[in-house]
């Protein structure tokens, strides 16, 4: 089984996988985390290319090639071989990301990448899609742990509005697929509400 | 003007890209020079990534993105000012490698592979494409400095045949944006045929 987590800022993707990973080997799972990007020794290169400071001049289609050639080396060497022997692999965010940032936030047409998604996983999609919802501004101060969220200008609240109408979007065109839960709550809260909610999806995990 | 250089190993690219360059100039022409994979500060990051003896473990596919990511970086912000500023643009390599090694030579889609890098592009084909051709015992006996070219296992050589044959399928294809240059000669009388055959086919470069 492949479960992937998906989010805003701020929504506590980053605390939540170790905690539901901790519930899942306590019922038995035998469980993988990983991360996008990297999550393997080349993936790990491509993201310092990625967030290098000194690179601010990438162009956004390189920035997008760049995601899917670390996605494409995770799948290949990670992902299918622990669900092949039998691995339950949890993954803090997947291909849904590039759909919502740039996709939906920049504007970059979806069928494009989804094609280029495509091509990078060799058609891998996840089991579950698990949706840790948080409202925009909630979430961009709970990133910036209390501070001065306001200097955030009107283009990148915008762009942030436009990821999270995007997640929404594709959870209505697939929500077999999603779970959404609601976190803006205490991290304690949003951990018990994913257990409880992944218990009643899929009775299996036990 | 856009032209690029390809041909299989051996075939003495590297040597005729400034030749020329320093031909056209001589006819009075801007000329910016650039090979793929890098060109560009990301773009030189990429190409570490891709050639590191450590990342030997890298899928087919997470390469393919890689090329197509540093490709995109180089478009947009070397080759397609250059163009707009009136520069003649000179680069070593460029999508029809993609399609000749990834895609004849390791039997990746052709048409996925078209997609890539239409995406990576924007579209951006060259006016021109120069082919050294050299048959490919010869090529490798070159490339390998008259070493032990016979290291090369069976796989190697019929690879390197196929990339070969994926060339001049591609020229086949489109006969009219290809000049073909046979470059088992010497360097300056490969440089002298490349010279004479591009005056005849441009003879507005002079």
């Amino acid at each position: 089984m492949f479960i992937t987590l998906e989010g805003p800022e701020g929504s506590g993707k980053t605390t939540q996988v170790p905690l539901l990973a901790d519930f899942l080997r306590g019922r038995g799972h035998r469980v993988l985390t990983t991360r996008e990007p990297g999550g393997t020794p080349i993936g790990d290169q491509i993201r310092q290319v990625l967030f290098s400071l000194d690179n601010k001049a990438m162009h956004p289609r390189s920035e997008i090639l760049l995601f899917q050639a670390s996605r494409a080396q995770l799948v290949e060497t990670v992902i299918r071989p622990a669900l092949a022997e039998g691995q339950l692999v949890l993954c803090d965010r997947y291909a849904d990301s590039t759909l919502a940032y740039q996709g939906y936030g920049h504007g970059v047409d979806l069928g494009a990448l989804r094609e280029i998604i495509h091509f990078a996983t060799g058609g891998l999609q996840p089991d579950l899609t698990i949706f840790l919802d948080i409202q925009v501004e909630e979430g961009l101060r709970r990133r910036d742990q209390g501070g001065d969220w306001n200097r955030l200008d009107d283009y990148q609240l915008d762009f942030h509005r436009r990821v999270r109408a995007g997640y929404l979007e594709l959870i209505a065109a697939e929500p077999d697929r999603w779970l959404v839960i609601n976190a803006a709550q205490p991290p304690d809260a949003v951990a018990a509400a994913l257990q409880g909610a992944l218990q009643q999806r899929l009775p299996l995990l036990g």
